[in-house]
């Protein structure tokens, strides 16, 4: 067993620390944001930490980090009030990955993937990415403790391209939308569906729902 | 392709809306909180909100749903300001799903599952987990939007009981670590690593970091 007491982790070299305090949050989803700007040029860019916030009203959010720098995300999610959220999946993973990197010009055409409209947000969604949510601002949370904000949206689209990962009872079959999951900023994880379980009572073990 | 606009949404019946826009956050991290009542009685409990926060301090929070029912994490929390996250791997996923049933005693003995203590924190360990951490409370940030509250806590502690399972970066390998992913309340999904990127760079394409 390795344990790192607080003072260990402190003196852990700043990416080595960063990589593990990542690390430890688990898999995440991993998540193409598409916003447009006033001036009409679309922006996209890959988040490892889209959150449910509720289901009724049906909120999402994410963390923006410190907005010391320009954050292209931010400032037209502010300006528009708008914004998509999309499915990576395995067949575009490297293609997000690459919008991390600092473009001058739109990710959609430098990382090869297609701007999709649709009828509720002017947003763009994904053309390649089976789930597609379209949102609206609903609030803007400031994270004193490190200067991170939680980005809340009200979600007033869903566009699920392919039926069959809707399962009977509206829950997604994630291994058949070949969406993937992100652990840190760059290892990607493939999802394979192991169970799922009934609602759990106290004197009965889970009982598998086929 | 299935579409649902807001108005879908609206009119969906209520299970179905709660599965379907918690099915949207696509792949969470299923983690088993511990804690310790000042009475000494442990409580454990599921989790599919832990997240990262941030790495200096380091940070990791989650999403703890109202409080107008009794929840004992939540008063643990409080009481004794310290709680422990534990991966849920593969070996344990049934007993943890079971932490989510109503139990009137500890979780630990009801599912089967054993508590462990370090030297950090009083609160208790899953033993059976591979991936351990150690919290203190930072922060309680109220969502006024549906009266959920993020619970923040500083990082004093990780424990990794296999080391294969920490690289040489400092990253996690979640697949050797069995570690596993939920969607919605129930499904539960193993992860098998796909790819690691280098640092992107504007004009290449992403590089894989063998």
């Amino acid at each position: 067993m390795r344990i790192f007491n607080q003072s260990a982790i402190r003196s852990l070299e700043k990416q080595a620390r960063t990589n593990l305090i990542n690390a430890l949050a688990g898999i995440r989803p991993a998540n193409l944001i598409g916003t447009i700007a006033e001036d009409q040029t679309t922006n996209l860019a890959i988040f490892n930490s889209v959150m449910h916030i509720g289901a009724d009203p049906a909120l999402m959010g994410f963390i923006m980090r410190p907005t010391t720098v320009k954050r292209d995300t931010y400032e037209n999610i502010v300006s528009t009030q708008e914004f998509s959220i999309n499915h990576v999946n395995i067949g575009i993973v490297s293609s997000a990955h690459h919008t991390s990197a600092r473009f001058e010009i739109s990710e959609f055409g430098a990382c090869g993937l297609i701007p999709e409209y649709g009828s509720c947000i002017k947003a763009p969604y994904v053309q390649e990415a089976s789930i597609q949510i379209g949102l609206k601002l609903a609030e803007i949370i400031p994270i004193e403790l490190n200067q991170t904000k939680l980005i809340i949206g009200e979600i007033h689209e869903i566009r699920i391209k392919d039926e069959t990962c809707l399962e009977p009872d509206f829950n997604l079959n994630l291994e058949l939308a070949k969406s993937i999951g992100v652990n840190g900023l760059d290892s990607y994880y493939s999802l394979q569906k192991l169970a799922k379980y009934k609602y759990a009572k106290p004197n009965l073990p889970p009982e598998i729902i086929p």
